[in-house]
């Protein structure tokens, strides 16, 4: 078969480069390849454990939104091709033949380097609908959970199992929770959250070896403490996808990531790539980031899809912000840009402001939640370089305010003199606005 | 008495001029004078009567954190003054001199020019602490409430009495509710959510006349038609406090607002003013503006009372933006910039992008509202002018998103690559995120 425009994949990435792509060219012929029948909201994974009751309420529904927008669809796997001939040839023995070719293939869980991580019981956290099915139905019987890795995933899954009434155990080798995004001191506040819940968290501890004869009994700490598990889940991290890239002979790195320019146009003429199998530079130093999240995955597909044949989109920001957002306990955590521990080992000199104000004013409203804000500068210019944000609801677009707010280079100036709304019901009081009362702290 | 600095006014505008000049004026000696013992929340007035259940649960309460601060209090009635001799005089006769004057002596409600306006049960919404306890007794016992003015304090102010019980009729001049914020198709969805509650509303209609013989009996429509009531509250509008500025001899508009520069000085020497009595001028026509909130009040103190002394906190925005959020019914409202009725008034080509998406994904989530966002960007060169914005409580964050991008001069390209964090639980899905599609919509 013969497209203009072929996606293989069908994660967020690959979805609205489909999206896209129908947008700014009508005309042309699409086709996006995915593996499994069923697509999963990726983010939402964690939640199929208790808040959503199973993996049939975190499915995308995109298959009938691709027939409706005249985009093809193939459940399939492209196993191989030839760039020159502009050729993919899937599992199934089909030949695709492309004009322009976008690559979206996501990532797969890392499996850790531990003893015991092949016995019964020992899981990842995939993206793949029918693994997560089984996981579901498998983890319900299960009592004891020991949960590997205090990155988001981790404390996502291990929240929702608590709630769920298992005894969890999460286990993080740094010293704080969610040391990417986060420093300790909102560290700290995640763990207290979570251990409010009797939840158990040990920081700072190396998983040395899952036990069991057949089935996981439990597992070995380096300080030799075990803990007794029934299911052990390894949330450690996701690897690129790039068994495909590197068959077709586009240039990828040590680690597996596809590289790419700044508008997703990988080593080959007519193909991009998107998403978690690319390799993202940070913002702030341009060096390599892991970063892999489906707000980013969309950023790579809006570029690469709408410059298909032309650059119409203009990319104005050169590299990735990390910007994040996670629920633990009753509280919301949010980061963006770089954080205190990152700035000084890559030797920015900072100067932090923070300040705290409720989330509703006056405080007496009852969904009012304490709202914590701590902004990074670059001590001469105080230019913005990265934030961290705890408190209600409101944080997942606080730290969209901070993350635009970076991507235009604003300063504490510029956020001390803020043009805010604001309402009782819906945000902190603007005598109190924490955005700009911590950069006053600066100024 | 001499002070260094002294304000004038104890409102949003007055405490946040006290506080900045603290922090960037460590020694000077610093005097608030206001006329009431105690200042209400302005924003959170119309919640008193039911959500608060009383002015109390609306009080500031900087009275403490004023004394701890280190800044003085009077609470006494500034009446006249002489800026050569850079003194005060106050009701109770007491002379202050300063150093530094800001004066943020805020607005009055409008009475309008209708028969009747004096009956008894006729009331208006100001901000001070002891009329608004008296209006909360006194409607207590009032079954049928007649609210004339469909602005954002006569909507949330009807919200708030229909909750407590009471038969409430809103009456409004223009064609649709809250029209200086939003065009019609947002109305329209506020009129629905108002209706839901058996809350009546009447649209392109005026009040005539209240009648009644000592007491309010009822109102008369333009279309002769009467609707019976033993309260009426009249929310038509705010006039600028500026009758010391007058004795002081600055320069005040024909409509009463006291004109300054960038900078908040006025046209005296070392007198600055800040807040409702200020003439605002629009952000992007320059037009005198009638913006009236807590938020620009807030922003003019912190521009005011840092720059005191020298200029400091440079101003990069040039006016008003009219940022606003708002709560109706079970949805939210924000706005910013703008609206499309203003755009074409003014003679601007533009262009309206429109999106709608869950504000969670999946959209199983509990707490799931329909986001709906309309963003209008001038037709060449794709710079954003104004948004729309309804949806669920995390529209108060969206609106200054869209507030900082304004700010920034953010082009519809910017939105579409913008990076984002995103939630399950806290925002849209990335692959929706409706400030890029409604920004695709025009790209």
């Amino acid at each position: 078969m013969k497209y203009d425009v072929v996606i293989v994949g069908g994660g967020p990435a690959g979805l609205v480069a489909a999206f896209t792509t129908k947008r700014f060219y009508k005309d042309k012929k699409i086709l996006v390849v995915k593996k499994t029948e069923k697509e999963t909201v990726p983010c939402g994974i964690p939640y199929i454990f208790h808040t959503l009751s199973g993996v049939e309420n975190d499915y995308m529904g995109i298959e009938e939104r691709f027939k409706s927008a005249g985009i093809d669809l193939l459940i399939d796997e492209v196993v191989d091709g030839n760039t020159d001939e502009k050729k993919l040839l899937t599992k199934t023995g089909k030949e695709i033949f492309y004009e322009k070719l976008i690559i979206a293939t996501g990532s797969t869980p890392n499996v850790p380097n531990i003893p015991g991580v092949d016995l019964e019981g020992v899981f990842t956290v995939p993206k793949d609908a029918n693994y997560l099915k089984m996981l579901y139905e498998k983890i319900k019987d299960s009592k004891n959970v020991v949960i590997i890795g205090g990155g988001f995933i981790g404390v996502e899954v291990a929240d929702e199992l608590k709630k769920s009434g298992k005894n969890v155990t999460l286990v993080e080798i740094m010293d704080s929770l969610l040391p990417v995004s986060f420093d300790p001191d909102f560290g700290e506040i995640a763990r207290k959250e979570i251990e409010a819940e009797n939840l158990k968290v040990l920081t700072g501890r190396k998983v040395t070896e899952i036990y069991g004869s057949k089935r996981v009994e439990g597992v070995r700490l380096d300080n030799a403490e075990t803990i007794l598990a029934d299911a052990v889940i390894l949330a450690t991290g996701y690897r690129p996808n790039s068994d495909l890239a590197r068959k077709l002979g586009l240039k990828v790195t040590e680690y597996g990531f596809i590289e790419t320019d700044e508008y997703m146009r990988t080593s080959k003429p007519d193909v991009f790539a998107a998403g978690d199998c690319v390799q993202h530079r940070d913002f702030l130093t341009g060096k390599p980031s892991r970063l892999m999240l489906a707000s980013a995955a969309v950023f790579d597909a809006r570029i690469a899809a709408s410059n298909l044949y032309g650059l119409k989109v203009i990319r104005t920001n050169k590299g990735s912000l990390n910007a994040y957002s996670t629920v633990i306990g009753s509280k919301a955590f949010g980061s963006v840009g770089i954080t205190e521990r990152v700035a000084k080992e890559e030797g920015f000199e900072i100067v932090v402001g923070r300040a705290e104000a409720p989330d509703r004013h006056p405080g007496k409203f009852e969904d009012t939640t304490k709202l914590i804000v701590k902004l990074i500068f670059s001590e001469d210019s105080k230019i913005l370089l990265g934030a961290q944000v705890c408190g209600g609801k409101s944080v997942g677009e606080i730290v969209n305010i901070l993350s635009l707010g970076m991507q235009k280079g604003i300063t504490a100036n510029d956020l001390f003199t803020m043009q805010i709304g604001t309402h009782p019901l819906l945000t902190s009081a603007p005598t109190v606005y924490p955005l700009a009362k911590a950069a006053e702290m600066v100024l």
